[in-house]
């Protein structure tokens, strides 16, 4: 009972610093307090450390945490532009043992409970125990995410982040303290938090005053949301990772012919030719990989690479990484410790000279993760840094940091990238990265675009092979309403859309409808393309606002019981209800047109293609040909749509055509993006007068170079 | 870096007590040796704690430790008995920080790992990650279990213990160090063990020199494996969890008029009137349970009472538990703090008086394991206990203290029981308790015979409903050949060979060939009511020289490669290895003969049926009728089965035939058991003479009460 006692103690006593003199006025203190001592409940005091963010310390937290390593700083005056809440919206109490950190967080009765990070098997997080570890596949919804975060928002209005990089555990209300215990606590229903080994920490509460706005303070707290570059949003190709150089330049060419949009081809440069970790040098197959950049470039792509970060001995990074590496390996490669500007600087440098020098535009970083379930591939939990990390906060803080590095090589050349990430974390919003993972259930996919909203990330619902050619499509559907869309043809020789069959595709077997998938595929991508200056204007309030872009329902409607458990559909910018087509064991994809339920709530709302009005508030059944993903408008918005062009670069692509929905009372705003590395973002807005039947563009400032323009105004009244 | 030094401090210094001036010391050295110490490795000095038993010491181990809170001494004779073995066969070593206790145990190229406690999904361990989590419902191969214990064993002869009740993690041979690390740690192969939070653990090394041997070892330092009672090996059935005092009479009266072999009535006594929690308080079903019970002894039946701990308000017990129990309620219950004397003496004292008094032998002790898949309803982790565990700890130690408490009351009775229990756990070899779940995946139960026997662990393979009469004769087959047979008929209102499916069954309409099916599974009773004197005979050695009854083949033959992988056949005693058919979703059971493949190791072996001889150290693909299990004898055992009877109780059980394989030249004991607390034991040897063609049974003592006679002497040659 001492040990409790003790801790308890030192939660009582703890400093904000670890210095060791404090430690022993602790144990001193212990000494004292330990015959009899109970432990007490530390009721936290909140210090208001940003507008409407209070700080809770327990005890003494710890060095390695998410905020003491944050590389971007919280984005105060857009803090304060939001409502003001004057009190913390939460009674934060917890107490230290030897076992850890016990935090409880007060719960009412009709309180729901959303975030956590990627979540792919549960949305509203209530009665769920959820231990946040990092796991590439996770089997079961007990926590594993390719990018947990302990944050958490509630219908209630206010959000909770544990600054802590450990495996924590939410039990959220799923824990029944004895009546004595809960008289104690002071609630009886409480989120639960346990952190592991820590002997303290900081808990952030994020005031709303609703849900909306909770998540916005914390994407403000990260650094603001990321602002990806036009071409992020346009449309992805990944090449097979078998691809050669030449095998490269002919699928560019193959694209453009076939007329598909796209803005970003994916390749693998081969950087395995000894193991499977990385040399970071081109394989053989690439023999002149600048000439292949400056190629692709000329024909308005953007080249992303794939690498992952565990460093071969043959790569020229090993043997200055070594002494800032971990003390596992993982195949056979060494692990960098990111948290150290030396990792950072070596990987940023690196990459900065052999590949964004080149014209390279961003990496995909995969294998960032962990594994639990497949062999159990990455460093152990066990592991030790330099910098004082272990394995386990590492893996919290590996995604996330290693992103950070590779930023650093676009910031030495003052360019903006937007990448792939298969792990990310805590305080990620400001980071151009979107999540992807070798799963591939349809319905998770579409689950996960505003699960992961709530917490600062961003999802991409990528399309590989199909069953068939119409769920090629509505795959294609969904990925195109979603932070970036990509076919990731990685094990694929041609495009999905001459052959959706694996081994016929590969086989160079093309289907006998062939031209008409492509036609339909093309269709969808250039929805994608239409769509582009809105979603960019919604990345733009994400930049400066923290509001997600791709959002859950209940994020604009937590009063409204309805939207609570709302997956299947989401927001897209201020004016779009999606509700794409999910393929599923039970409902496969078909030609012909499916049903599908989708809830509107309150307001008045009209389908994105017809115009046709429905009356908010209401569960109510639709029929979807296979060329209509299921949109709806909100009635009064106008909605920009550019001219669909074959990439971002073409000038056609700042043509809009303004679709004005119902009375057109909600003007549009836009933003001209320059592309800079800070950007000049000249804001324009697009208003209707519904009684003469006009529109008019109004920008704020003189026009860049590259302006929108309005080609038609269209009314579906 | 600070911290991580301040852990290396405490573990070099750290003494076994936890008295705060030694934190003191600690702390003090640690600021000495903050500035550049590093982490030292520190290799343990193995200790001799008894006959081939080595304990080293890793810093400064817990309190709440499996062999602090042991109930059971070691058999330190026995372990002398063992071949000696001079020298510790592994050299540990470990280091301390902040995140708990780091152990590394060098593994050979060759060597492969077995253990970990009950492990459903996976036999052969080497390469895996196992986190020692209690688990219901174990979904992945990450080390979930209902029974997981920090030992394993490994073909090189030798077991590890690790004495933790923390969810320690098991990176057996799986990770890999840096050349630099390697060098360091002293071996580059290793399994990386992680106890978390403890500052320091306590290893224990046992030495074979076989992996037999070192099982035998761990299980005699547990106190030696359980007897049970006679009639504990007969036949099982537990009722439907619905029946009332008369349905339980007319079950048993149908049994006895079917001449189904039973001895041992499972029933549920209604202790949930007002919660999922117990009242321990017969419902108005059961209004005479003292008649009841005494019916069903005059009957031959012992009777088996159903409960779990969790104690609802409504019961005798809450009050006076209140003040030993957890601060987390389940299902509306108290937690009893089992490692408390006063809980234990709580749960003893009122099992003894209401219900051993009364007649009953024994209980099934259900829910003391955990599940954070189906709704997380057991306390959490953070759980924190008068004993000073918290509950990841409890949940490790919950089992198998909670088999204590009601073992408990049978020592006041003086009277020996065996019963059933969800979860258990280290050291656990003594207590006369065999696992079960709710889970029914046939290879599954079938895996779990061999691989629980790794870690003093006995497994029942129950059987319930099944998809046709053949799937029911078949997993009975596995069940005859187990610690405990039994069908578990809980949800059936009639026996299963009436009518396996279940709906049909509870609504009482019995299938046209319920004779034929009756016939069928009253064959396969019977011949666990015949093989009863041999595996009490394997029981006895359990208990005095700790060889698993059941046991994995490469126990005896650890050098023969083909059978490290073997878990879907094993060996029963020194003479059987049994061979069951699994019915899986690509093999379901039919009436037709089957084929199977069967690795018989080296030696002369012969079919238990057919006396037909098999050359060993080969793979052989056998057929296999519904009515036979394959089962292979080792060419000169003498094979003593028993007069099948109704119940253990008739003298007819004592009647033995003594089938004689081959040259008959490998005698059999037998022991004949008075039944008593501390039972006599009187050991009995059946001989033959080839030449005279004529056996012989030698009593080594006088006849007690109840004796063997051998009846007829069978020879198969």
């Amino acid at each position: 009972m001492d040990d409790l006692a003790a801790g308890t103690a030192s939660a009582i006593l703890g400093a904000a610093n670890n210095h060791p003199m404090n430690k022993l006025l602790l144990i001193l203190a212990t000494m004292t307090l330990a015959a009899g001592a109970g432990r007490a409940q530390l009721a936290g005091t909140p210090e208001l450390v940003a507008p409407g963010v209070w700080r809770v310390t327990i005890g003494t937290p710890e060095k390695i945490t998410p905020v003491n390593t944050r590389q971007v700083s919280p984005l105060t005056n857009a803090l304060a532009a939001l409502p003001a809440v004057t009190d913390c919206p939460l009674a934060v109490s917890g107490s230290v043992s030897g076992r850890g950190c016990r935090v409880h967080l007060p719960l009412a009765d009709d309180e729901m409970i959303y975030g956590l990070g990627l979540q792919f098997k549960s949305f509203e997080q209530r009665g769920r125990k959820k231990t946040l570890r990092v796991n590439a596949d996770p089997i079961t919804d007990a926590g594993d995410s390719h990018a947990p975060v302990p944050f958490y928002v509630t219908t209630r209005g206010y959000g909770v982040f544990l600054d802590t990089a450990r495996y924590a555990t939410f039990y959220c209300g799923s824990t029944h303290l004895q009546p004595a215990a809960a008289e104690a606590a002071g609630s009886s229903a409480a989120t639960e938090v346990e952190v592991p080994e820590a002997q303290g920490v900081d808990v952030y509460v994020f005031a709303g005053p609703s849900l909306r706005e909770a998540v916005q303070r914390y994407n403000l707290f990260a650094g603001g949301g990321a602002l990806p570059p036009r071409w992020g949003l346009g449309f992805w190709y990944r090449c097979d990772a078998g691809f050669a150089q030449t095998n490269v330049l002919a699928m560019a060419a193959d694209l453009r012919a076939e007329h598909i949009p796209c803005d970003v081809l994916g390749l693998e440069p081969g950087w395995q030719s000894h193991a499977y970790s990385c040399s970071f040098a081109w394989s053989t197959k690439f023999p002149d990989p600048r000439d292949l950049i400056a190629q692709l470039r000329r024909q308005h792509y953007h080249v992303n690479l794939w690498e992952h970060a565990f460093t071969h001995p043959s790569s020229p990074l090993y043997q200055p990484l070594q002494a800032h590496a971990g003390d596992h390996e993982v195949w056979g490669g060494l692990v960098p410790d990111f948290l150290g500007a030396e990792a950072r600087n070596l990987f940023a440098d690196y990459h900065a000279r052999e590949f964004v020098a080149l014209g390279v535009s961003g990496f995909k970083l995969d294998e960032c993760d962990n594994s639990d379930y497949t062999g159990s591939w990455s460093f152990p939990e066990l592991s030790r840094f330099p910098s004082g990390a272990d394995g386990e906060q590492m893996h919290s803080l590996f995604g996330l940091h290693y992103q950070n590095a590779v930023e650093q090589a676009f910031a030495q050349h003052q360019q903006r990238t937007y990448g792939l990430v298969r792990s990310s974390g805590a305080l990620a919003s400001a980071s151009p990265y979107v999540l992807y993972s070798d799963l591939y259930n349809h319905a998770q996919f579409i689950h996960a675009v505003p699960q992961a909203g709530f917490c600062g990330l961003l999802w991409a619902p990528e399309v590989r092979e199909a069953a068939n050619p119409a769920e090629l499509v509505r795959r294609l559907q969904s990925a195109v309403f979603s932070p970036l869309a990509m076919v990731n043809a990685w094990y694929l020789k041609n495009p999905p859309w001459k052959q959706v069959d694996r081994a016929a595709n590969n086989a160079g077997q093309f289907s006998p409808a062939a031209g008409q998938v492509t036609a339909q595929c093309r269709a969808v991508i250039e929805l994608r393309m239409g769509l582009l200056p809105y979603l960019h204007a919604a990345f733009v309030r994400y930049h400066q606002e923290g509001l997600p872009p791709l959002r859950a329902v209940v994020m604009d409607y937590p009063d409204d019981p309805a939207t609570r458990a709302l997956d299947d559909e989401y927001l897209m910018g201020d004016s779009l209800l999606v509700a794409p087509v999910a393929v599923t064991d039970a409902a496969p994809a078909t030609d012909q047109p499916v049903q599908r339920t989708v809830y509107l709530p309150a307001g008045d709302w009209q389908d994105f293609w017809t115009g046709q009005h429905y009356p908010g508030h209401q569960h109510m059944t639709v029929t979807v040909a296979l060329d209509r993903v299921p949109v709806f408008v909100k009635s009064g918005a106008i909605l920009p749509l550019a001219q669909p062009t074959l990439s971002t670069e073409e000038a056609d692509s700042w043509k809009l055509t303004a679709v004005v929905y119902g009375e057109g009372n909600q003007p549009a705003t836009l933003f001209e993006d320059d592309g800079a590395w800070e950007p000049q973002l000249t804001k324009v807005q697009l208003a209707w007068d519904a009684a003469a039947k006009s529109g008019r563009l109004t920008r704020m400032g003189s026009a860049p170079a590259n302006a929108y323009t309005v080609t038609e105004w269209k009314a579906m009244p």
